[in-house]
């Protein structure tokens, strides 16, 4: 693991995934820029000393010429920093777990892309959204043709926690966020709207085709959006729309899709993800839960407990881990990765989501709001 | 009442509202196109005949020479006859409660407005929505400064009933909605759409400035849009986003309206009227009951039964036609029409709402989804 | 109407209810114990002078000779007073609406219930709750079969209102409610208990077998239960569970059933009326709304809109009072009163409330909670 | 561990509990009655040969005496079989992690609860429930006294799974669940009746002194209880309602609890495990969500992830473990088990739990649903 260590949040997340399904055992790591504060981290950790890195270039020099060197790293550190750090490992030859957003810039993402092709190495970027069950339920029920052919998708992830400047109060997490140099160009389109447009994609199967947008600085001496509105062209007819916000008081993690066909409807709620709920034309809503016994192979294998035990996101996460696994084992033995291995965000998702931000941020910059074609969908 | 007889279903809400605060009595009509099944539909409803009109004309010219002429006239008809119908009746001198859109053009919409500035006749438009208890505290709470500066508007009007081609199948309220000629430019946007942007001015208290649209027709032959994405710019910064569609499975009638301030945020759906959630900055989320003692002036005088009995739409309704009644009566005694006169739906409400469907449509059609500004707001 | 006046709220429902469908006129009343704020009521109310009466028996003596005479009249009074007001207008020849419950000992019960019968009267009580159309459209699922054999039913009715002693601050509502005198001998079981337990059982169409309670006094000085716990055993085995409460503190009118049989289950809330929830065995719960065209008659012709426009308690005591005008116009017609007429509470069910709310005391105030037989049932 | 091999449900969730946190290592078991299939399980968990045993005595007898011994067992076996199998091990000196309920009679739970004294060995049940963060905050909002002084206690567990004779047609956990001599004299109130009464003490700290219970069976053949009706009596004069059932069509994991009090009231429901709904007198409600960092300590230590990220069953799961670990471990210190190993469930829970299974079936069958005093509680 790079980054990831004492303080930031999404490490441990990472962890908890790994641990959870028993796929992973965690051996090394560069867990801070302060190497000291890494080791200490490590220590607590049950990290070999020897395996405890000072930075990235350390560990991927330490760990490549070991007998037991580790098998994937996960990549959990700012924006920026994602694509040198990435480019390291694959070319010495490890598989990758990259945080979103992939890159910070679509030539890095390209690259990036280009590179886990080129050395046969697996490059996954964490939508962890897509780790749901019930998503994943969304995505074959679409499939399947259960709502026809589908004409709006409604998707929003609306935030509250950067509604007023903590950046400037010394919130680490908001610091590196709204400073473009580390994040990319795009503030909560590029945060959170990028994991709304994976969810849209990835349930309904749909590529988008072009974006018009609107994006908004609310926050007083904020360098990049903190709310955008997007408007998506799917092929085939399909339209979307699209709200991310970091100022939307009083929502906690609000990611929600809404998908219309031409014979039913879906819901989905991040903070309610047990359950999904299906309408057939002119029919009552069905909520669906997680857990029953006839919902599809990709619902099933991502659950662990029956209808009413909720799971949530650190299940989320592990699924996503244990499909990264799949994946990598069936790369390593030629057999199917099977159904754990369906639908893994992969270096191609990471590349489509930061082309999608630059899109917007194009479209909103450049073109007055104007529609701009998407160059990889 | 003009229109509104046998099969049609918003003459019967008319009624109803007309006749739950006993503020008005029904006495006179033109309730169909076909006169006798008009005249039939009278002497159902307790109309003496000679008070049941073979059309509007006679009807104008049957009251206005009676002693016992009616005070104000409903017109209920489809949109494209608006215009003729009230201009003839504040002509003579009548006022009048009219269903929305007001007209089918701006040039009619400017003219009737005009009108009803130039005789002095009150002239009034249904904005059902603005009838709520809950939308009147919503509004009260975001001009005391409960929320702070507004930044962001999320108001959505989705509808399944069009989902398929109803029209062509006898459906005559999906017909006269799906003919340009009698329904006006804007399908979806113009039926609904005009609805969620003038609940969403109403609450705010915001004079948007410009759109940028996206408007679809997916029911194949219908002639006008059947969902619509439209991003808005309200003066001061605040950002809007409004979605209207007739073609949304298992939204009965979703009228949905967030708004996002500095300080707090507002939820309120109409299917759940008599809440409102109120979260104030970093704060949980409050579930405000309409009935309260605590609630403003606005809320409580729209209000028949303490919490938890629930009120719905008809009393809704009945608040228009009972705020109606107010401005009227004080319009004639010169005295101030309290509480229940405020924020009633005006012809400039409905003079707004017309152009802002003029703007919507043609900023998908002639200048490709690019910002336009609204003339009027 | 007898009571009813200024500041009685159910009067002023009972109101309501005889204006929406237009089937009443309200033309006579004792409104008030003052006879003198009774008039000056009878006048803001446009009831003529000569109609307004100081007490009801003025009133029985003055319209039992008018040829206009009143068809029915509505007891809005305390409890104590149900009795000798509806004997005296029934005696008298008039038809009756009369408030729950409809006495306050089950011998004037059965004496008034006895009345009605050999008078030929129609007498009928307001059990407020099953003027809800999906109430019916719960009843006529349960009846058609589609929950299989009722097994278990879930009622509650928790109040907020009088978590305090507010019948020592001037509460002039909880002042009566909570006087053994005026009120009877169930505090919150008789007031809303019944309500409760009439539910249940026009739900399900079970009758009740037998009783074992608990009841509590919790506000301290009051002199009757304001919380109640029912054990109940209906025939063929079915077991209920029934809990009131006026001290539950977050529940506005907190109604809610649950009914399970062996093939699926309903869930009815009354703040949120509009809606049904439906599973059948091992299914997805299916949200049915009040409105749809596949409904059955009783939920059909007790709707005045569409799904998604919500209705409620004013709708729903206007739907007992049109089949209150239904059932008497049968009686005077002799033509049968079709859907409308269908389950309106009658004196049976009013004298079947009066002995559950004595049985319940019985249990817990001579029996230690012990089971007890119902007599009427 | 003992029992929880392939097909055992609640086996897998120890795991999941155990290794989430990084408490525990997996390294022996004895987890199937058939030796073959337990090895092949065992092998399959990455645990040694050799300390993969027959059955518990064998575990019992192959640990004691190994220099890297457990230092806990958790005991996932059906109900019968808790007691000698934790008697075993506790004598010969293990911690112990038993599966609730504890034992099958209150003589068994007497004794056990008796050696975990004298033995000075740990002995914790899984009352799972109690993991629950907003639990432990609900807890510590009652404690702090934001409630006032409690007044009525509404809990419920109903389930469906049982609707139907499910034991008959091959499903084990059925099976020994509804057979006394495995399962003890209770059915739904043994089963999922304890978990519920668990809670509602947990959370409230009150004793419960009484019960007068309204046991029935539903599925034909079954012989014990699936579902009860049972009215409590608290310490101090407050009341309880408890529901348990295994019928209840639509009901996945319904555990819900509710609790009013003098000025306030909370509710919380399992399957929306991260919101609870706390209301002031006469105040709104207030959804008071999981993360949130006023929250009390008690939450914050069991909390992984910030409000909006849903955490579920398998981290309460994990919370008890951690939490035993913490108690463990402080008893082998000697320092304070600190924040999370408050409230753990001891064997004092466990006997509780049994008490009160035989005090509902008692008053059921011997006292005609009469009134018990409790003795353990």
């Amino acid at each position: 693991m790079v980054g990831g260590g004492e303080g930031a949040y999404i490490g441990g997340i990472h962890r908890f995934a790994a641990r959870l399904d028993n796929h992973y055992d965690l051996v090394a790591g560069a867990f801070d820029v302060d190497a000291e504060r890494g080791h200490s981290f490590a220590a607590k950790n049950f990290i070999d000393r020897d395996r405890s890195y000072g930075d990235y270039l350390g560990m991927v020099t330490g760990e490549r010429t070991r007998d037991d060197r580790i098998d994937v790293v996960a990549i959990c550190t700012p924006n920026h920093t994602h694509f040198p750090i990435a480019k390291a490992f694959l070319e010495a030859g490890f598989d990758v777990i990259c945080e979103k957003p992939m890159t910070t810039t679509v030539e890095d993402a390209i690259a990036l892309h280009d590179l886990g092709q080129s050395t046969g190495r697996f490059l996954g970027v964490t939508y962890t959204y897509s780790g749901y069950p019930m998503v994943h339920e969304a995505r074959a029920m679409v499939a399947r043709g259960d709502l026809g052919k589908v004409r709006v998708v409604q998707v929003e992830y609306p935030l509250e926690w950067m509604a007023t400047g903590i950046e400037l109060q010394g919130n680490q997490q908001a610091a590196w966020r709204t400073d473009p140099k580390k994040n990319g160009r795009g503030g909560s389109i590029g945060d959170i709207g990028t994991h709304a447009y994976h969810l849209a994609g990835f349930v309904t199967g749909l590529k988008a085709e072009a974006v018009a947008a609107d994006l908004a600085t609310f926050v007083e001496g904020r360098a990049l959006d903190d709310n955008a509105h997007v408007m998506i062209r799917y092929e085939g007819g399909a339209r979307g729309l699209l709200w991310s916000s970091q100022v939307a008081i009083g929502q906690s993690n609000g990611l929600r899709l809404r998908v219309f066909g031409e014979n039913g409807s879906l819901a989905w709620h991040q903070e309610q993800p047990n359950e999904l709920v299906f309408t057939r034309l002119f029919g009552a809503p069905e909520t669906i839960k997680r857990g029953r016994d006839d919902l599809t192979d990709g619902a099933r294998v991502r659950t662990r407990t029956p209808p009413g035990h909720p799971e949530g996101y650190i299940e989320a996460f592990t699924n996503l881990y244990s499909g990264f696994a799949a994946v990598i084992r069936a790369k390593e033995s030629g057999a199917p990765a099977g159904s754990f291995g369906e639908g893994i965000p992969s270096s191609y998702d990471g590349l489509k989501g930061v082309a999608f931000v630059d899109a917007v941020v194009d479209s909103h910059e450049k073109h007055n709001g104007g529609w701009l074609p998407l160059q990889f969908a």
